[in-house]
């Protein structure tokens, strides 16, 4: 059912509120995971809510625990998160990644011991509004098998890239290192539709595209195959050498839920250091022409660069409401 | 057919000599195409090195041409390569962000109008072995379709991330953002095999995994389909804006070859500025305990990160000669 953003984000708000944070902390909050399910990603929007009072209740997320300087070093600084709320926890490092790179040209936080952003492209969308390029990455614990295991052993830690522009939609990629997300493989299955491409093993061993025998296995083809399962090993390894902080391995064994006490990275970088506005906005206009120009598969779809159809998709939202899960909604009304 | 390390080197270091490279320039580059024969990337090693030939005689490559400094700011640099030899202009901008990184923690080396770096891998193996975090991509003209199009409107820009370790081998990621190279498919076409997963769209539209069939149609899929799309359009445009050069969409209009007048990206990052070299080795020790720890699919397959299987080629090449294609041997030494 399609619900006005600010009636979810009031109904966030007070939900939040009641499980302890104060009026600033869940202003941002459900703020941010409105936006989430606004922008259609309904995984770690209004679905996860739920999840993150669970958090707060067995005191896995600390609503008192804010960033604290380590060290820094120039346009480098490295915060402990205290177990913070991970959104204001990543908002306030990505903010303080872009007053860096003001005066740097480039700004880098490493934070650690923090806990889920929920989702990733929250702060790549915040950089370029404000203006900077950004590039940023999380580390989690072991959610999908290394390619060649069975086991779950690397993470699924989502890669965010942000360009601003200011006459077109900013450029926002927003990739998770699985092919696809336990979000996605339970929509399909409640619509009892198979994946696009295959996504996993069954039970039986065989590769398959059902999203059911997907969700029983747990596993998981990474994006590309071995593509994806190096680029999660890579991005968990800079992680957490940058922030001082847990990998993987060590994540596993924290017992604190998903992405407790994980390590975030925030690089924002001034898009215009080297290159005038105007040249900028000739290589989106470029790019823009050139997709547009392109010969389609199917004719009604158009080929877009990450971030326009979120725009889109953000716009009807608005002017129509945002989508929510009617048992979720529900359960949210209950809390 | 396997040939020693030296007279791989020594013949390729003839043959640049006679197409008019210094001394100095000829033993640099044929250094990399031998490592890069050595480390099993033969696409971008000695079979590359015609193609390199080719692009000099034809003026595409200027061997007079070096890097250009345009503007600095603090840790961050913008040079012209002026067209001047893709591996030499690459390697000096990597050893610039290393030096900048000594200085500042991070250095930031934005190249423009520089010509083919051929595997984006050796600069992260570069940087890792002078102890220093890196990260680096390429923009390229239109090499693949983008997500959706029938025809080619993305490039294939690897993106690298190397880690260096003290005790172990270092993690170096190269990641092309097609699922397969063109190399690849001509590999397994000419074995008369089929691609472990498909790979593209056939002659009549199809998903397809004949190497033959991408071959003819040039729809490769990029890897995780949707993902390396989105994935190529952000490396190029985060390119051209941090080094006020050319997008894919330009370099299409160039008409120089394979990535004439293309933009790099060279970071290089101090791995000790917040964790001790103790704690980056703890890290890598952890990670490879438990890649060590996973049920395998293939109990003679062991899991490892990036770099690690290609530490095992390269001792191997080195101890039984370096594979080289018999055809393409007889062609270099007939250049």
């Amino acid at each position: 059912m399609r619900i006005p953003f600010e009636t979810v984000k009031a109904e966030l708000k007070r939900v939040m509120m009641e499980a302890g944070l104060s009026e600033e902390q869940a202003e941002i909050c459900a703020q941010t995971h409105a936006e989430s399910s606004c922008d259609g990603v309904y995984s770690h929007g209004v679905n996860r809510v739920p999840r993150f009072i669970r958090y707060i209740r067995k005191g896995w997320v600390n609503i008192n625990g804010k960033p604290e300087l380590i060290k820094a070093s120039g346009c480098l600084e490295n915060y402990d998160g205290n177990l913070g709320i991970g959104i204001i926890n990543a908002k306030l490092s990505m903010n303080r990644a872009c007053e860096l790179a003001e005066k740097y040209g480039i700004g880098v936080v490493c934070l650690r011991n923090t806990t889920h952003w929920m989702r990733g492209g929250t702060y790549a969308w915040d950089a370029a509004k404000k203006g900077y390029m950004a590039i940023c990455w999380t580390n989690t614990e072991s959610a999908m098998p290394a390619w060649g295991a069975k086991t779950p052993s690397v993470g699924n830690n989502p890669f965010c890239i942000g360009i601003p522009s200011k006459k077109h939609d900013p450029l926002v990629l927003d990739m998770a290192m699985s092919q696809y997300s336990y979000g996605k493989l339970q929509v399909l299955r409640l619509k009892g539709e198979q994946l696009p491409f295959p996504g996993g093993y069954d039970t039986e061993g065989n590769i398959t595209s059902d999203p059911g025998e997907i969700e029983k296995t747990m596993r998981m083809f990474p994006m590309g195959y071995w593509k994806g399962s190096g680029m999660a090993i890579a991005l968990n390894i800079a992680a957490a050498v940058l922030a001082n902080g847990k990998a993987t391995y060590a994540l596993d064994k924290v017992g604190k839920g998903s992405c407790g006490e994980c390590c975030q990275i925030f690089i924002a970088i001034n898009p215009y250091i080297f290159s005038t506005e105007e040249e900028v906005e000739e290589i989106f206009e470029g790019t823009i022409k050139q997709l547009s120009e392109v010969e389609r598969i199917d004719p009604d779809k158009p080929v877009t660069y990450p971030g326009q159809r979120t725009v889109r998709t953000r716009k009807y939202s608005i002017e129509n409401g945002v989508e929510v899960d009617e048992s979720i909604w529900k359960e949210i009304q209950s809390l």
